[in-house]
């Protein structure tokens, strides 16, 4: 606990009005006045200090009640630049956006079977030609990436799939880059994305579980996400949801992962066509392929064997979402990624295993949904970690 | 968000200053105000108003270095005294305390089939004869109370087994006794109390399974207590270890609650005896009926019968401690109640399970211990309520 002093006070406030103009279009300095119970006066001062630093702008004249028309302030989402990473795909993806997550310009390169200082020389690269672009001054680097990772620090604690162990990120990138930069894990920073674009009111509690080529989650409680004593928090793809299942890359076995993960849906989905190769299924499998394509439409038109491993996956998510919504007692978890493909019959799956594994009243006020935010979640999630830590925004 | 206030700010700083000197012992004004980073103005201002509360005294001259001995100022513990409730168990009890949390004087009623309004009378007729006992003034009443509480309305929302539904405590006893209360989860108070006097420092990150008639546990998130939307954070004594399981009250089956509470034990204590009369155990039970300090000295000679109940019940543990620290990846498990009768055979077994069941790096830094607090738990972490609620406090 630290003495509470004027200069606090000061950027309490101004963090205030700041959120204000954020989120209100065309806005005067007395509603701002009215909206955040400061004075005329020190809401001026601020809207001043925020005009010169070119976050906000005058746009006009309202319409006047009495007296003299009042004059707008809007928040002007061009006056800086943000690039944004995402390092959690077999595909490293980065986008330039502005101050409310547009995105301005997207760039992509693929992986490949780079590790350790390839795969950095890779990321780098990718920041590069984001960097190119840039045509306004930037407000900072956000990334998100695999592993737990100390948001503090940008240490990257450790990445199995990258071969990175306690990388420097933040200082790597420091070097080259003289602007902020922002680092935490990609499920943990998509919770972020969800929290701050997913509609859910200003300070949410949620749980985002984002499903790919692994698995994990991001915890956010009243709008602030909990990272973890070892910057774990969250990591479901490794609990445990068969015990003596199959073998795990983590050295455990019946890891969410090895059932619910993108590769593994698959391997099941192949299975399940070579176990009754004539039925309309197995034989779609024989002539396109296995692909999560191909299991979406069959669930979609109902076919009994596409449903029966939506079911599964449904289950085997739902063992995991009921030990969070046991847990923490939070009412909102949503999915994003690949379950998104298999609509309601996964979603009933799920619901009906957390029924079976929490109190009945904690059961019926948990939410299971997805989410609208899409693919780029983690690049709109390291938007949001950058807009919050340096500008405690949104 | 709200303004920041010179209000505020003054409220702020005599939180600090109090709080520096209750965790110090004997200490000058130009000590706090080293600590703290306050001015000497400010410190000796904050000072002056807490002797004016009695909060604080003058104790006497510390030695001098140069100049006049700077004055020594403590905190005074017996300046308020605390009313301390735990409607958890099956006798009712409460405490006297002051502002240590030192108990002066000790109140029980058993609560018998009471439940409803006669149970009610009953937590009545024991703060009453508390209260009779008081010789300072009142800080608070604190209280623990079975299911979920909304603590800040002070509603017990249900408490099944005392036939409670959305029952204002607050107010009722407000109406008889004029001073705050303060009124959470019995399991949660449990937390704040192993938080406050566990030794764990002064923000830690914890979580309290407390295991006796049920199974509760409080989460407790850098020195704050999470108490989930629906206030029910950590109500694993309903979380699932076995699917299809044993009926529970809850209408699920095989919550950790059919396995793992005290009367459980008790059964498959019974259930063993029954399998194996003429073994050592099995004599023993029959001679003098199931009990857990029949367990206790059995689990403690090695007998292999009853190490197999303590590590089922060491692994059903495990499985809901896994959860926790999956989902939290918090590093400190505090075991308080009746598990704290089986020592290392019981914790290996638990964390057995949770190596199993979690990320291995997770699992190392994951710490299983019990709590040294003791059976009145509850009392201490009502007196930690109200002490945080009304002084914030420690």
């Amino acid at each position: 606990m630290k003495k509470a002093t004027h200069q606090a006070t000061k950027e309490h406030n101004t963090t205030l009005v700041l959120k204000t103009i954020y989120h209100n279009d065309q806005i005067s300095r007395a509603d701002i006045a009215r909206m955040t119970s400061l004075t005329r006066t020190t809401v001026s001062e601020i809207v001043t200090e925020l005009m010169g630093l070119g976050l906000v702008r005058e746009t006009g004249f309202g319409p006047a009640t009495i007296g003299k028309p009042p004059i707008h302030v809007d928040f002007d989402a061009g006056a800086r630049q943000l690039i944004c990473v995402d390092l959690g795909e077999e595909e490293f993806h980065g986008a330039l956006v502005n101050l409310r997550g547009d995105v301005l310009q997207r760039h992509s390169l693929p992986l490949g079977d780079r590790k350790g200082e390839a795969a950095l020389q890779l990321a780098h690269r990718l920041v590069e030609g984001l960097w190119a672009q840039v045509t306004a001054p930037i407000l900072g680097i956000g990334i998100g990436t695999p592993g737990p990772v100390d948001p503090d620090k940008g240490i990257i604690r450790q990445a199995v799939n990258r071969d990175w162990t306690n990388l420097d990120l933040k200082e790597i990138f420091g070097a080259r880059f003289n602007v902020p930069i922002h680092i935490a894990n990609d499920s943990h920073v998509a919770a972020l994305a969800e929290c701050a674009y997913g509609g859910h009111g200003r300070t949410p509690s949620l749980v985002l579980i984002k499903v790919g080529e692994g698995i994990g989650s991001g915890i956010v409680l009243g709008g602030n996400l909990h990272t973890g004593e070892g910057f774990s928090a969250g990591e479901v793809g490794h609990l445990c949801v068969e015990r003596g299942g199959l073998p795990c890359t983590c050295g455990n076995h019946g890891c969410l992962e090895t059932v619910a993960s993108t590769p593994s849906l698959l391997r099941l989905v192949r299975a399940e066509a070579e176990r009754a190769p004539d039925s309309p299924f197995g034989r779609a499998l024989a002539a396109r392929g296995a692909s999560l394509e191909l299991l979406r439409e069959f669930n979609e038109s109902g076919d009994p064997q596409a449903r029966a491993l939506v079911h599964d996956l449904g289950t085997h998510l739902g063992v995991v979402a009921a030990s969070l919504a046991g847990v923490l007692n939070i009412h909102k978890i949503v999915l994003s990624g690949m379950p998104t493909l298999f609509g309601e019959p996964l979603l009933e799956a799920m619901r009906t295993e957390i029924r079976a594994r929490v109190l009945p009243e904690m059961a019926r006020e948990t939410q299971v949904c997805f989410s609208a935010i899409g693919s780029e979640i983690v690049i709109q999630g390291a938007c949001a970690l950058v807009l919050r830590k340096e500008l405690n925004l949104p």
